[in-house]
């Protein structure tokens, strides 16, 4: 008898494929004698958000319970067999129609138990993108599994999580439970979603939950994006301080592992408080380097990370979606080269992807030469459809109807005229339009709104200028400096008007993305940033520009999360708001 | 001595005008021997989202606090003198940096008390728009205050409004609490979101707990827009079945009533559950006419109350966000139609509104008619800015660089132009941009993307297409024609094509908007729909359109709220699922 790790990826809504897998599941040669383990909500799939009050989603979710239960019905299953499946169960009122309750739980199938639920999650997180006490009800109870002469304690997710930050403890509450018996090892049923630090965090917290009651941890997580949110599966084992088995991060997987042996469990004391997430929040990723504060440099072994989880991101909101090409406008800049190299690198076979230069009068010959570069290196055809032409039409068009078009106004009118173009395109070919602004750009406003921040999904959204640059310098260390050289080394500029740079407008991007950091941890005021030894001046008018452009952020599309504190659902902010308030 | 209500509209972190108003009351007449109440979270604004986490915002919200202190530390208050003043208390972790609870409570201000916190809101929603467990931490105790001989019931906003839905009943614990003493009323502090059935479910509410209590119910509410949600004040003094007060609508006002004599509270027995507001948005506003399910008619006084409502909605956008000019796209259709008049109609002094026409060769002449003629009746400047000939160049560009442009691709194209167009002029003359989309059109995403569906905030965008037909009459009525009657009886089209009209891609809107709100409510599945005498086919188009276009709904601007249910910030539904689940 083995337990066997589930990591899957499923859209949701797709009963019929959830059904199929279990099926599929109850024929292989793996089937019977094992104990086989699901994440957390893998029946419903997860972040449902108001789908799970959808009364046409929940007769379907029951139609699945219904055909689960009437399949296994029909299979006999060894003494060993088990499945522990993650799912939801609904209470409803008397008029059957309103849901009272919804509970996330975990499913148990045995020969004498046909989708029983037995175990209910307690800590229903509602920090940053979080909003579970919204649509469920918390569990209060814990559970200690017993299966063919083994014993597990049960934990879903965010549980093994305490923190002072929560009312009950539901490791306190299962280690209570546990004292005195033994244990085969303690599960965790997670639809964990990731963050640039939170593997290392988990396996910390798992082992430390392992020392205590020697015996190993075992956690199955949920693999798949689900718009913004990427969930990276890397379900492991860890037996006190050791990992004995990992999956794969970015990708499904099945493990096999073995069974520990029982420990007695005796005398555990008080549960270790838990790293809190929530307080992660607050934590900006900042450090001293040269004696001066900068933004934490992202490591090699990190970058790998945030190209596994783009790859996941940006291929499974394609997969969801139903598109198969894509669409990226080049400017000659690193963002747009960066995100047309990762496009490329992540494509799958059947895929396609096209780029677009679309120069103005002020484009640099530098910017056309980089495209063409950049496309000759990657294989990619790029299409040139130069926008003089209209721009200057549209310039006559105001000058005969309304006022001359100058300053701000003849600026973004080429962005937006770029906007159109690309989405006309993307019309015209079915393909779907990547986003290539950067987390920087995004919190100042430095950019046009249906112009330079159209798109599906944004790529480099939750990555300052700066990490951009990184990522772009360490795909050319890994590929040959297939990005040009040149595009990393010219100074950034949005060429809207002549010897246009973006350090006119703005601080040095090291300075702005330090600053930006410390702001949007919520956890640095101006006196804050001014004992960093940051200019006044300079910080003063960067908040404000954070405070303005909340109105851009608001039609902003969908941003790949790679950090704790990203702009997107995990991020609220009022537009209304007195502006200078921060300032005083 | 008299109970002075406050119903009061400030800028979210404007503490300086918050804290004048209080400088400017203690210096007032009124301001001795009365008591002055407040809405919730008068201190602080609502709703904050994550501003409340903010250091910079916290703060000076302690700086305000702290000046208010020092103000009556310096200002003699007589016997009878106090205030009830709504705000938040924060307490913090050891480091002092992260809030480890925040409170929503009642601070006195009395002779003896300098704003000491007295009462903690026990009921946190969470449905909908809102998210209280995310940020707040409910009381658990119920308050009677007892001031000067006189002795009131305190409740914040939820509390009154319990139901099954939550564990805590801080009414029942009111009544507890008040058995066997005299009380000369119940006080409730609310921050309450106005939308069509709100202000009498209030009061039919108020006056229910004040005949269990035999004592009147005192309702103190917040006025103001914030983004799309709308305060509408409305305070009123309920005694038993007797409204014998009541402050204005959708704006500011000071209200003060006479204390009532005390009732001796005795036998009070269960309290009565309220009308869930949970359970409301499950409620679709549809009825039977002449034998057929349709949406719900809006009665002379809602679409009165609507138009308060909007008005106040985009009047304090406008000031929050410091604009006074607006734009208009007119398109020859009713919905801009409608727009343009609204605007006008709402126009305060200094403020300007001007409108725009963008002609392709697919506009009616009757749409120029039309939109000339509106101008000329509500006073406004008219530009003609055609865009054939950029349409034509684009469609050269294309034939000479990529491929021609046809079918979808060259319609929204015209669409994507207009949107550039618009907002090159919005940035010419700084005005705000008014969006257009009726929610019908949003529903099911009959709108192009950084098209017809940008902007700054959506008037419409909770009116369903044949509400925008209601209430363009209504305007009618009141205003003689003011809109031109041929674009309320011309059939609805997108002009993007030779002889479109909207009829030909969708159903007639009557059937239309009857499917959406159903289908919105959650509470409708497709077996209900069809039970209800709909087309299959139809029905399925429906709801495909509708679970297809959430990706342009995520992009959308800030729809003012008028229902239970809309779209923003308060329906949240992933982009991606698969989406013929709800067909099976």
């Amino acid at each position: 008898m083995q337990i066997v790790i589930h990591q899957t990826d499923h859209t949701i809504g797709n009963f019929t494929q959830i059904y199929k897998y279990i099926e599929n599941l109850t024929r292989s040669e793996d089937f019977q004698d094992n104990i086989h383990i699901f994440p957390e909500t893998f029946l419903s799939g997860y972040p449902l958000q108001d789908l799970v009050l959808q009364k046409t989603f929940i007769r379907q979710y029951h139609e699945l319970l219904q055909a689960l239960r009437d399949l296994f019905a029909k299979i006999k299953l060894s003494d060993k067999t088990a499945l522990l499946v993650g799912g939801l169960r609904y209470e409803f009122k008397d008029n059957a129609d309103i849901p009272s309750n919804i509970y996330n739980v975990i499913y148990e199938v045995t020969k004498k138990s046909n989708f029983n639920d037995i175990y209910t999650k307690c800590l229903l997180p509602d920090y940053d993108i979080f909003d579970e006490s919204k649509y469920y009800t918390p569990g209060s109870a814990p559970c200690i599994w017993s299966h063919a002469g083994c014993d597990f304690g049960l934990l879903i997710c965010e549980d093994m999580w305490h923190s002072e930050q929560y009312a009950v403890n539901p490791l306190q509450m299962l280690m209570d439970e546990a004292n005195g018996k033994e244990l085969n090892g303690i599960i965790n049923f997670s639809a964990s979603p990731w963050n640039i630090d939170k593997e290392e965090k988990r396996i910390k917290r798992a082992s430390e939950i392992s020392r205590v009651f020697k015996t190993p941890f075992y956690y199955v997580n949920k693999v798949g994006a689900e718009d913004e949110i990427i969930f990276d599966g890397a379900s492991f084992v860890v037996n006190e301080t050791q990992v004995i088995a990992k999956a794969k991060s970015f990708k499904s997987d099945l493990m096999k592992v073995e069974i520990a042996k029982k420990s007695k469990i005796e005398n555990l004391g008080v549960a270790p408080v838990g790293a809190n997430s929530w307080e992660s929040l607050f934590g900006p990723h900042i450090e001293k380097i040269n004696g001066k504060m900068s933004l934490k440099k992202l490591s090699d072994d990190k970058l790998d990370a945030i190209l596994g989880a783009l790859n996941l991101g940006l291929q499974d909101y394609a997969r969801k979606c139903g598109m198969n090409k894509f669409l990226v406008a080049l400017s000659g800049g690193i963002d747009s080269a960066l995100v047309l190299t990762l496009v490329k690198l992540f494509l799958k076979p059947g895929q396609e992807v096209e780029a677009i230069y679309m120069p103005s009068k002020f484009s640099a010959s530098l910017s056309w030469e980089i495209s063409d570069k950049l496309c000759k290196n990657l294989g990619i055809k790029l299409h040139n459809l130069p926008i003089k032409f209209l721009h200057s039409s549209v310039q006559n068009l105001f000058n005969d109807n309304l006022d001359p078009l100058e300053g701000l106004a003849d600026e973004n009118i080429q962005s937006r005229l770029r906007g159109s173009l690309l989405f006309a395109r993307s019309n015209q070919t079915g393909a779907m339009v990547i986003n290539t602004s950067n987390k920087s750009e995004l919190a100042v406003g430095y950019s046009t709104l249906y112009g330079d921040s159209v798109g599906a999904i944004s790529l480099l959204g939750d990555l300052y200028k700066s990490e951009v640059f990184a990522l772009a310098r360490h795909i050319n260390k890994n590929f040959s400096d297939i990005i040009p050289v040149e595009v990393i080394e010219r100074p950034p500029s949005a060429e809207l008007r002549a010897d246009q740079k973006d350090e006119d407008s703005l601080p040095p991007y090291e300075t702005l993305d330090m600053i930006l950091e410390s702001y949007l941890s919520y956890r640095y005021d101006l006196p804050d940033l001014l004992n960093l030894g940051l200019n006044k001046t300079e910080v003063e008018r960067v908040i404000k520009l954070i405070l303005n452009s909340e109105y851009k952020r608001q039609q902003f599309c969908p941003i790949l999360k790679l950090k704790d504190k990203s702009f997107g659902f995990g991020r609220r902010v009022p537009i209304c708001k007195k502006v200078d308030f921060n300032l005083g």
